[in-house]
């Protein structure tokens, strides 16, 4: 399999299931300051100029809450989701839902408003207010969702990933991690496995 | 089961899925205009205050691509999702990802901004993008990821009634559903199911 990554975006959480599996794979870097995600070569891999994808035998999937699924359901040995179990399986994809579509978007405001808007002035009316919705979005997280000590409770699953990869970027985002401590302590677990580092690590040196 | 939905928002989605497997479900309607979602009683459902919501036996569940994917797997005689197969469930996750990570949210600036920016400028610039940046998306369905007939090719899949959806809101969000021919008789096709009138006609009279 081929991971195409980018540092520092999303795709980190499918490099670090990937990584977690013990799967075969090379993990391939966008330059995203090149550009790379809009040429003509990777938008025919991604025809949406994002990260990631990843490239399998069977073909080419994109979007974290679908790598990470398939990466579990291709490794059922790894545990990384409750397969057996439609309304917990249900539950993971859930909340990799909310990930992707709420927090990941408020986020998204900050560097990627030309998105949705235009002129300057929006784009810095966007950028001042991701404070408030990336932290209105992880307080939910905190307050309702993370189980503890992991996403689900008692086992360590694919959301775990995705939320450490969001996490990463609270203090860009203007929000205070300390204000967040069960968020907090989750990434700091997350951020001292070896699995994580080595993905993190690979990222880097790429 | 109880689906809490509004009309006209995603939670069609689930309403149809329901209907279409013949589930044992109550349709619960939220009322937008007196801001129920934001009441306190339906925040216990669902503390994001959206719908839809999906009330089972074995907990709550929000996000339309989970609930999708509960709904086909937990009646798999339905056949609505390749179950069997992991690369070809995952390709369906996607598809349902990018809807409510991409095309939901481009279409979310045009009434929903106030998540996203506070000043009045900002949301009409928001606005101002809307069928630009919906357009776009569907532009990608319309020409990479539709297989035809159906979304995931022959065979009809929660993908279908997801996309259903979203694109009953194409003209509203200053879309040409002429420029659009495969989404368009796609959409024509499904608005003749009798499932999904029966759908829309239970939200229209609730």
């Amino acid at each position: 399999m081929i991971l195409f990554f980018a540092p520092h975006t999303c795709a980190l959480a499918s490099h670090i299931a990937l990584e977690h599996v013990g799967a075969s794979y090379e993990a391939r870097k966008i330059d995203f300051k090149a550009s790379q995600q809009r040429s003509a070569d990777y938008l025919k891999v991604n025809p949406k100029g994002r990260v990631p994808a990843l490239v399998t035998d069977a073909g080419i999937l994109t979007e974290t809450p679908a790598i990470l699924a398939y990466i579990a359901q291709t490794h059922p040995e790894a545990k990384l989701a409750p397969l057996d179990d439609p309304f917990e399986f249900a539950k993971a994809q859930s909340f990799n839902s909310y990930l992707c579509s709420t927090v990941h978007v408020a986020h998204a405001h900050r560097q990627r408003g030309s998105r949705w808007a235009d002129d300057e002035a929006a784009l810095e009316s966007m950028k001042k207010k991701v404070p408030q919705a990336v932290g209105d979005a992880f307080r939910l997280i905190e307050n309702e969702m993370l189980e503890g000590p992991w996403v689900m409770g008692e086992h360590y699953t694919i959301c775990d990933m995705y939320l450490f990869t969001l996490a990463q970027w609270l203090e860009a985002d203007g929000v205070d991690p300390s204000s967040l401590p069960r968020v907090a302590a989750h990434r700091e677990v997350m951020s001292r496995d070896p699995v994580v580092r080595r993905a993190i690590e690979a990222e880097l040196a790429a």
